[in-house]
């Protein structure tokens, strides 16, 4: 028989019935947190433990940063031209790059490739250095001892919920003198549950739009439209005004 | 003194200090549910009383729809075509219009605008019908009886949190003799709660950017790169095949 | 028999076969300017003079205009956050919205929508007045003499191309006293070809991606990742710090 | 003396005053073509010979490409859930990823690093086989003699504009016995005029963003709002449905 086009293993939708990983979402709606939501969609399990609560926290740590995160920035110009909410949240969402929550993935890779591969923080390390190349989930420009970072890791720690991969993240943060960043110890945690490093970024997109929705509403309810940056924060360095050849 | 160009109540940023409404950020992620703090950010208050749960109840009816949602199809397009997480999540969150998750604005406008100026079901309903427009949050296209609905009302009704904006917007559906949908009741729910209109639509877009993220996470895992619909799927009304003039 | 589920009458593609509009698209590169593609897309027919010139000098006038415009914010923002280029220009475009070329479509529809109906600009002027409505195309926050506008409507003055539609907004401009600004103009001139209001933003869209696709590139290989706010820059006027309840 | 936060070489704006690399606006509006105008912004200078037309045949070859792209199918379901114009664009050009279009970024890279090192086809072609990797811009899964290639590659050669870029993309080609495709035409020919490889997916958001706008509008003036996908056309692989433990 042939395939269909489209095909899924996350949710199915039939009149009056809504299943998602197989579970009636209505019981999930009683029984369930939003952070044990997310463990089942990303992993298709219900979690065993206080994972869910892990999420939470994460979550809650990562909604907001004021102007000092392009995502915000974003929106709220996007916003400032006159968009309806979800586009203005989408252009910030847009700007969670490679050096801007992307650090959870691509720590998360890091962390899930070495701990079945043996490989320690001391080899890391070299390798890193040798390739001249940042080890994802380290440092912070703002941050030295940045609050969310610390709650997080302690409150796991308490918990009795650290593994290999938030091990080996603190042994390299360690080796290099470097304190453990926020995308660094969630991509740790994210890894010691178990879920791919596929997902990485999620665990930044979706705390983030709570932020990127209320900077966007307040952008549009409390400021002129068509946001202009002043004159005197300008430079241009191109050729000078000149005819035509 | 001039002002700032940027501006905001929000939250606030400095070395090792994170504040969100005024709350430190380690504080909220010990003592706070995911709920609780989409509920801090955009009200500017901490709830007294169950708002947090019934948010996350909320945000659990509404992660994902299968591919019977644009928003989905959307996204799952975006990252067939080699794009990372952020961006396919972003084209799916543009997608969730005034069509589609919309109508929690559109509801929670007119319940905030009616209540107040003590507008009741019949002269609102007989408003729209003269105008021969439909009114925001009624009826669905496949569930006649939605579980989502069923839940969320339910318990809203059980912890006594039923106010003048979701009495009105059952006795709107009553009074047209359609069901209340999804949109319609957390429209009623958010406006009861004291959330502005302008917040409608993030209590969809918050939710759906996990489906989101698992279903891009899926296209870009199982299946191969560049989605081709079927040619029999495509039919062409234009003009023939033609020379130039 | 029943519908395909995709339908569309602007192109059809076959093996070693492209055609739009029923053109193949051999022969309009070979014998189109970009300028009569783009009308030859939007309106189902070739252009018979100069319309396409016209299109491709509105195009230019309207790639860039520095960071005063909230698009070029938005893109920049989100390619420093270390997205690929498609993305960073996509979160500008999305800034396009009804206050940043907005004004095109909306002038365009009025345009459209008076000059069969007969209203003149002096009814019209009155009408906006009493509803306190700002009129569409009109007035620039920087350009008291904008030469674009100046360029474009003596081009088309030039090349007998002025209809019912320039002359309209160009009545309503002297009636307000204001000049005509690039929305409107632009407006005007694809009104007079026929062209529905619908597409007026795409006028902007299209030149605007080069622009945007430059400062991409220029952030991405001239800036450091990560853009900052400098802190000078930001005020925080919400609740001073404070402890949980 | 410190930094403006905002520096470009690309254009200036001050009161009734644009420059674009140098060159007032209103003089490129009469004197270029398009063409010339995109070559002017991403290399800092106007073409001495016939780079413009050789871009508008670029631009008008790839426009649309009927619903066997992921990126007018995106646009196509963000428009059916209602958003304006600009967001629906956006949500096709963020599916213009490394498989849709990306291609003529990683040929152009390939070709503009492989030509100054004296890299030869068979080298290259030996690199890719061992690395087991695709060379991009080599075959097409619908076209085995595409129009667009070969109307493009016959131009540049009658013009006698073919440098050493588009030759090695041919003599790949050629090694590999598979047709060169539009993605590594473009790349060969701008690469030859010069344009670093990182403006590369320009040459196709450009005149891509043309079709996107002219589905968008289709899919808003024709088709019912809220696309549904047909309940045949999907699958679920998922568990079947559960109760919760």
């Amino acid at each position: 028989m042939s395939e269909t086009f489209w095909k899924s293993s996350l949710s199915s939708v039939e009149e009056n019935k809504i299943l998602i990983r197989g579970y009636r979402v209505q019981d999930l709606m009683e029984r369930c947190s939003f952070g044990d939501m997310v463990y089942l969609t990303f992993k298709g399990e219900l979690p065993k433990g206080r994972e869910g609560a892990v999420l939470e926290m994460i979550f809650i740590s990562s909604t907001d940063h004021s102007f000092l995160a392009p995502s915000i920035d974003a929106t709220r110009f996007a916003a400032s031209g006159g968009t309806p909410l979800q586009a203005s949240v989408a252009a910030g969402v847009i700007a969670l790059g490679e050096h801007h929550g992307g650090a959870i993935e691509q720590s998360a890779k890091l962390l899930q490739e070495s701990v079945p591969a043996g490989r320690g923080a001391a080899e890391i390390v070299k390798g890193y250095k040798e390739r001249k190349q940042r080890i994802p989930g380290m440092g912070h420009p703002i941050h030295s001892k940045d609050p969310r970072t610390l709650k997080l890791v302690s409150t796991v720690r308490e918990w009795n919920m650290v593994g290999p991969h938030l091990t080996l993240a603190e042994a390299i943060a360690a080796e290099l003198k470097q304190p453990l960043n926020i995308d660094g110890s969630i991509a740790g945690i994210i890894s010691d549950m178990g879920i791919p490093w596929q997902y990485g970024k999620a665990f930044f997109i979706i705390p983030r739009v709570v932020g990127l929705s209320a900077h966007a509403v307040e952008e549009t309810t409390r400021e002129r439209p068509f946001r202009v940056v002043r004159r005197e924060d300008i430079s241009y360095d191109g050729p000078p005004e000149r005819d035509m050849p």
